[in-house]
């Protein structure tokens, strides 16, 4: 039994931003028991991967194995570490072990999609033990933008980790309980083996500011507001919807909840009972009798997603209510890298209907749900285990992090996505790797990143199409017709139109041809795709993407 | 004659970033003489431009009133105000005045598209004076962030105005004179009507600092690096790339310039003599037998263009020169808003390869050209004139530059694109609006934003491909066959291979359809196009762009 091991193996969001997934595994060497930690999404975008829904983590690996899974645990509701869930539950015959708010969270996802819920098991109070094959864990409370969010103590013959999952070290978090410095220290004294610790805010040199400090900066804001004040926020944050909400019964004002997904949080939150004191919201209806200087609007979109009610606002109207000059628009959210560009559109677009925005340049109204770099130190030394693996962070975020702890004195090393870990010693040990990568779902199917759909559609976007159809009839004198047409592609090139041009091209092609090139498919192909790039490089500069359909008559 | 006017008319840049294009007019109405003012491009993305090469100002207004047009001036070599001219100098049979570093520019780029350069006309010295029908204009010096930047002189029988171009106000610019606030206070001391004001800065309120501050820091951040620097800055940035040679020649290194706009950019300067004193550089190939600790790159890409010398050098190596675990990678450039994705890789990708990788999140190594909020106010009261018009920015900036203007006790507006402002008066009036819009340069052809091709292509990009294509031979008994293929979409959907899901629906509907719809092009176009979408929703969830041929043989 000595060669037993426990190994830590991260197959999404080490190395990048969402699709938080991993595995810890003990025994024998490649006879290891699994568990899953979180299972999330991350989000498309039009210069990577255009008409994706979603992002999943590579499931390939995990499949695999799935024999060898125990269990999964999920450490809080966030898309990024529960989104895939629902979309997997039914291929994964474990438990998946969630406090209550995220288990509601993931129940609405899985019946949307007409899975079963019987595999959730709700995890009451920290100290409820899940024991699994080789594994003992705890869900470990933890401050963080969202409720019931945990760390997970996972004892194991191996030692003991904590994962931390997200978190940062928040003494008044709004809604839910405060970091409990005394417990961690508790849970900590009998030894931490390893901690594999969030990454996301290394960068941050400052000490990390408590949600509650907010308050008083967002009621003297909207106290000062002459119209209609609108305020956006990540839907989860359901702290700071109720900072916000209580800021505006304080200045007098009416609230109005606007958003599918941030009310589903809210009514969620209220009915597990982690939000109490909720002031009461009117409807969208009743909202367009309040006079504007008594009425806030809370709504979604703070990331700039340009269906959600911030865009359609500054683009106009949403559930018939309207910005008016004078309004107040804020941001309590910071713009996540990438998302600049939609965010600002609806800035200018506000700024135009004389709209006041406060965006993320100015501090006061918002604060991060991760530990910055002072607070990472304080948990390392709380916990004070041998080893800690920096995870949830890009490349540059595990880089700096691992440094940091190198700096204090812990063993750490960066363990990108498919970095087989062994924990096992004082040293972290890299024992392997698995392949990894993206999965997509795109409508109602799921294929591979690796699949070249999405490289296709690039190809499409960056180059236009031409479909091309040539007719073959072998009959008492062979005849040859050619149609086409092209999308995407300027309609005139240097000579004209550019069908024309390329009817034209391609018919002389096959005049020209061969009989034994015009019988065989791919010589034939060949030719009709050079005469298309050809003609086009000649008329427009391009080359396209095309299909070509040789159509042989009987 | 009292009805003659002064107009000011932005047809680019005036509520959004680049494309900048301003036309002034004097006259009766709608006889005004014009003079336009820079003709510059913006940058295409994904997002909303995929495939296009450069984005240029609509030009129908301008193209439409070219008898009236007198003249043409540039105010600097960037991009976003130079990088249109060689593309329209044809059909604008105008003089085009210039100062000799921006002459120089812009006759490569005039060569490089084989245009004559004759109708460029160097202009000296700021006395020079240009006479046009009804403006007398002279090139009023200013710093910024490329050589022999210039504010414009419009004197007019409606009064004096002073158009700033982008400036800051800085007494140590490394490269070319500084800010001569005695000629300022000269020139506005005979009374300026309208100033015409750069807005990119208006929400930094801290005052601007001077390009000659960075030296030091520079210097003392590469004398303490141990591998080899590479620094990344605007290629256009000529005082920019002299601080970092000189800083690397005071640290011992010898300095190599990867990457052609950067070569071109230092090469013009030099020739033209705005430039002295640069260091020596060595070639690539020379570079590569330089130990790494005396050598140091100065490369383009620092926007994270991902074919620019940064970005290859982050992936590997570049003219066989790569990055080694230890080396320094410096951003003395700021990420432009939208740039951060591209920016991000690359600095993940070098912390990946051990590179150390200084961002601009380090305020040390970078300053703007744009003057900061305290410096617009500055130079309003040194012109002091009656009206400022806030010009080049998005509409939050315009916006919140004029209410500063006004606050100040200046008549303002905002005037974004296609605005006709008569500036006659004491106080700005809207006389009127054009149209405006973008127009998109696409390999070898130009074509109207509004022309669709673009939307064509996002389009395909979303939602993938189908082309099919039914052959109908009327013969004795007539026969249908269909051919099609698809390009980025699944291969598989609910019911096996989308191909021939598609092909048997297809199929079965020409089966079913009447001879009155198989004979009438547009029904049977109808009837196939439902099927397609019908049958693509069920399998794969999505409705893909199409291309559908009728091909009725004789």
């Amino acid at each position: 039994m000595s060669n037993e091991r426990l190994i830590y193996l991260p197959l999404g969001g080490a190395g990048e931003v969402g699709l938080n997934s991993y595995v810890y595994g003990y025994g024998q060497p490649n006879k290891e028991r699994f568990v899953l930690i979180d299972l999330g999404v991350a989000f498309p975008n039009m210069e990577t991967s255009p008409g994706v829904d979603l992002i999943f983590p590579d499931m390939t690996w995990l499949m695999k194995h799935v024999k060898r899974l125990e269990a999964i645990f999920i450490t809080h509701a966030h898309e990024d570490h529960v989104g895939a869930m629902a979309h997997y539950c039914d291929v994964l015959p474990v438990p998946i072990y969630v406090r209550l708010f995220t288990a509601n969270i993931l129940m609405d996802k899985m019946k949307d999609l007409g899975k079963s819920v019987e595999k959730i098991k709700v995890v009451r109070r920290w100290t409820d033990t899940i024991d699994t094959g080789s594994f003992r864990v705890r869900f470990l409370p933890v401050s963080h933008s969202i409720p019931e969010s945990s760390s997970l103590v996972i004892e194991s013959p191996g030692g003991t980790v904590i994962h931390t999952g997200d978190f940062k070290i928040d003494p008044g978090p709004v809604v839910g309980a405060a970091f409990d410095v005394d417990l961690w220290k508790n849970v900590s004294s009998k030894g931490i083996h390893a901690l594999v610790c969030d990454s996301t805010n290394v960068h941050s040199g400052a000490a990390g500011r408590s949600e509650s400090g907010l308050a008083p900066e967002i009621e003297s804001l909207i106290k000062r507001a002459k119209g209609m004040v609108i305020a956006t926020t990540f839907a989860s944050n359901i702290a700071r919807v109720k900072t916000l909400a209580d800021a505006a019964v304080r200045a007098g004002r009416s609230i109005c909840i606007l958003g599918r997904a941030m009310r589903r949080m809210v009514d969620t939150a209220v009915r597990v009972g982690v939000l109490t004191d909720f002031p009461k919201t009117v409807s969208p209806e009743n909202a367009r009798d309040i006079p504007r200087e008594n009425l806030m609007l809370i709504v979604t979109g703070s990331q700039g997603e340009p269906r959600a009610a911030s865009a359609q606002l500054s683009r106009g109207k949403y559930m018939k209510l309207e910005v008016r000059e004078g309004d107040l628009f804020l941001f309590s959210s910071k713009t996540i890298p990438g998302n600049e560009r939609g965010v600002l559109q609806i800035i200018n677009q506000f700024s135009n209907a004389g709209v006041d925005v406060i965006d993320d340049s100015f501090p006061h109204y918002h604060v991060s749900g991760h530990a910055n770099r002072p607070d990472l130190e304080m948990l390392h030394q709380l916990v004070h285990p041998k080893i800690i693996i920096p995870m949830h962070g890009e490349h540059r975020h595990l880089r700096e992090h691992a440094r940091l702890c190198r700096q204090n004195g812990y063993q750490s090393i960066v363990a990108t996505n498919g970095t087989i870990v062994d924990l096992s010693g004082d040293v972290p040990v890299v024992a392997g790797y698995v392949e990894t990568g993206r999965d997509y779902l795109d409508g109602k199917v799921k294929y591979s990143a690796r699949d070249g759909i999405v490289r296709e559609r690039l190809n499409m976007a960056v180059n236009g199409h031409v479909s091309v159809n040539v007719v073959y009839s072998p009959r008492s004198k062979p005849t040859v017709q050619v149609f086409l047409e092209t999308m995407g592609l300027s309609k005139y090139g240097r000579s004209g139109l550019l069908d024309r041009e390329l009817h034209d091209q391609l018919t002389v092609t096959i005049k020209a041809a061969d009989r034994s090139v015009l019988e065989n498919d791919t010589a034939l192909r060949e030719v009709l795709e050079h005469t298309v790039k050809q003609t086009c490089r000649a008329e427009i500069g391009k080359t396209p993407t095309m299909i070509i359909m040789l159509n042989r008559l009987n």
